[in-house]
């Protein structure tokens, strides 16, 4: 068989695997619009988190045919299984948080086809890059487990090639953005979104890894502003501000006439973080599906910072001995630190305050539709038990 | 001291650093500037070297000062030395190709002020971009040296911090083409090129190491096609496209126009990389400056498609045996059926055909201008020796 007829056959499979996709693609497509219809896009969440899981299908296939690549089948499969393992199986909240911001900001207008569908994706495009920093973290903190499962680095054959899985997961996000959103007015403004947060993130992370595991173990590093640092840098922006942002670039806004929005949930990221922290000592394990171990892990976690503040001279030489070693003696000391400084009243108390707080600049806000989506961002995480 | 009167401080100092650090800058620039009007920035290499370099160091204090993050002095310690570890050092080949490619597309005008900056900081702007991959590659390969001095990843106390620091400067690409080219016309075709060759490389990367290190070593996946797949997504594009295409860009060009130009720098790419392979084994280690271990590594060469397409069965067999192996008479054997197959004189045969291919190619170019963009990339290759 000659080169050029090789070439040919290839070409025509390629045509033809081309036709099989877009018919595919046609097929999800008409599958999400015949449930909407059926439903009205009603909006239970099941239903939500349905026609959000039949958009990742799309995605999926988009990315697995990209024709920027010459995949080879094996290739091709090893994308689809990381993707899988990686990206579909988290809680999904940030994700599905767009559409239901997008929702609020339309103010009960019925959303068409196609903006359902973009902001499904935008949402996907959190939870791919919520994915890209796990798989990274997870190699960065030696961790063992991950959602149930054993983190991606750990399985049979993966090994460090989850970095490059981690990169392309990154990558994949703004081959999504181009897709969709490439002829949207806001498209260079969604692209810079992404790109901003994903530096902060990566910031705060940089600052978490040189305060916690650079040289000896040293408590001294730790005080609230560098607390406040990590948690505002490595989880408020992509978690809290992101999909809100999202939402309102879809909506025509201009984000440089919200930071009054961006400040307010960054505030709240910080709170939920704050409740992260006290949740993994003082939660029933039981609710929370894991046993904390901020303690033994030397974390620079908001209890220590506080118990720091609080502590007498003969308490601070308890925690300095005590925190961050993996004894159950030693872990019981820091926790009976903990109840004798009556961190849990400290943290009622800041609780109840940060809640006054972020509700008294929400409602100060001019626009409605802002504050609905602002309030049931709170709503979600005030009081939290997990 | 009340804590509005400690944020006042704050603000103060902010304040003053900022002051300090736009003077730094406008001094940075005003020296640029002087040599540039002493020298009317002659062409010659040295003094496009020192230019280039005064770009690095503006470019470095932009990202230490960056608005968007509130650096703690360790944590903007950490971020300098990273900088200056992985980006500085290398031979800046193709960050200098960017503003060699753009003065030959100006023919021979002379270049403002701006024009010498920005095509110096997009330059820049690859070079971060190779120093993100090496970084990662390097933990992924498990390397031990790179550009004479231990891989990042195993200097004291940064170890798996590295794979952050590979996002930050992946990440840091995208700040200085928001702060230097937001306000150009090709601001998004910048942002969606780089965008594109990032994915193409990871991509490039993926094939790569599943190829080379999934399961056991089996030579029988290893062919031309593969081998082709693999540079031309790890190395091509952006070794040889990319710092072209940016020239383009500022030239105010649009890159669809130029898939021809894209075509002929991906095959000079696939070209260099080829010369690579054949170095490797057979060039003298004093004149190449390093040992070739390509064959031990069980890498792709295209040597060893070359020698899988021209062995009997019995040569095959020596190849199997041999090829993966690290001792040296394994080496040997090796070197022998090369020498054996003659892969000294494919080599030659390939590369005087490549050379009359692409310079075909190149001189049926409509644009003179870009026909000696093209030409000085194949000049710089042709018949290298290192």
């Amino acid at each position: 068989m000659s080169v050029s007829c090789c070439k040919n056959l290839g070409k025509t499979k390629k045509a033809v695997t081309l036709l099989l996709y877009q018919r595919r693609v046609s097929s999800l497509y008409r599958c999400i619009q015949r449930e909407h219809l059926s439903s009205s896009f009603s909006s239970s969440m099941a239903d939500l988190k349905s026609t959000f899981l039949n958009v990742y299908s799309v995605l999926k296939s988009d990315l697995l045919h990209d024709p920027s690549f010459e995949f080879t089948d094996e290739s091709r499969l090893w994308v689809e299984r990381m993707l899988d393992y990686n990206v579909r199986g988290g809680k999904l909240n940030r994700g599905l948080s767009v559409v239901d911001s997008f929702k609020l900001l339309k103010e009960g207008k019925n959303l068409t086809e196609q903006e359902i569908f973009l902001s499904c994706a935008l949402g996907w495009c959190i939870e791919w890059l919520q994915a890209y920093f796990l798989v990274l973290d997870d190699i960065m903190d030696n961790s063992v487990t991950r959602r149930g499962q054993p983190c991606w680095f750990r399985v049979p054959q993966v090994g460090m090639v989850a970095i490059n899985d981690g990169i392309l997961l990154r990558n994949h996000i703004h081959r999504i953005l181009k897709k969709h959103f490439r002829e949207k007015p806001y498209y260079v403004d969604l692209v810079d979104l992404f790109n901003e947060v994903e530096f902060q993130t990566a910031c705060g992370q940089m600052i978490d890894l040189i305060t916690t595991f650079e040289g000896e173990k040293d408590l001294s590093k730790y005080s609230l502003s560098i607390h406040r640092r990590i948690v505002q840098y490595k989880t408020a922006y992509y978690s809290f501000y992101l999909p809100v942002a999202c939402a309102l670039l879809m909506a025509g806004e201009n984000l440089e006439n919200h930071i009054d929005v961006k400040n307010v949930l960054v505030d709240m990221g910080i709170y939920f973080q704050v409740q992260d922290d006290y949740l993994d000592c003082f939660a029933d394990p039981e609710t929370l599906g894991k046993i904390g171990t901020d303690i033994e892990d030397f974390k620079c976690s908001w209890l220590v910072v506080k118990a720091l503040e609080r502590c007498s001279e003969e308490q601070t030489k308890i925690l300095y001995e005590n925190y961050g070693k993996p004894d159950l003696s030693n872990i019981a000391k820091v926790k009976d630190l903990y109840k004798e400084l009556d961190l849990e009243g400290v943290f009622m108390e800041y609780e109840s305050k940060s809640y006054e707080k972020l509700m008294g600049v929400i409602e100060a806000h001019q626009s409605k539709a802002i504050q609905a989506v602002l309030k049931s961002f709170l709503a979600k995480i005030y009081k939290r038990q997990k």
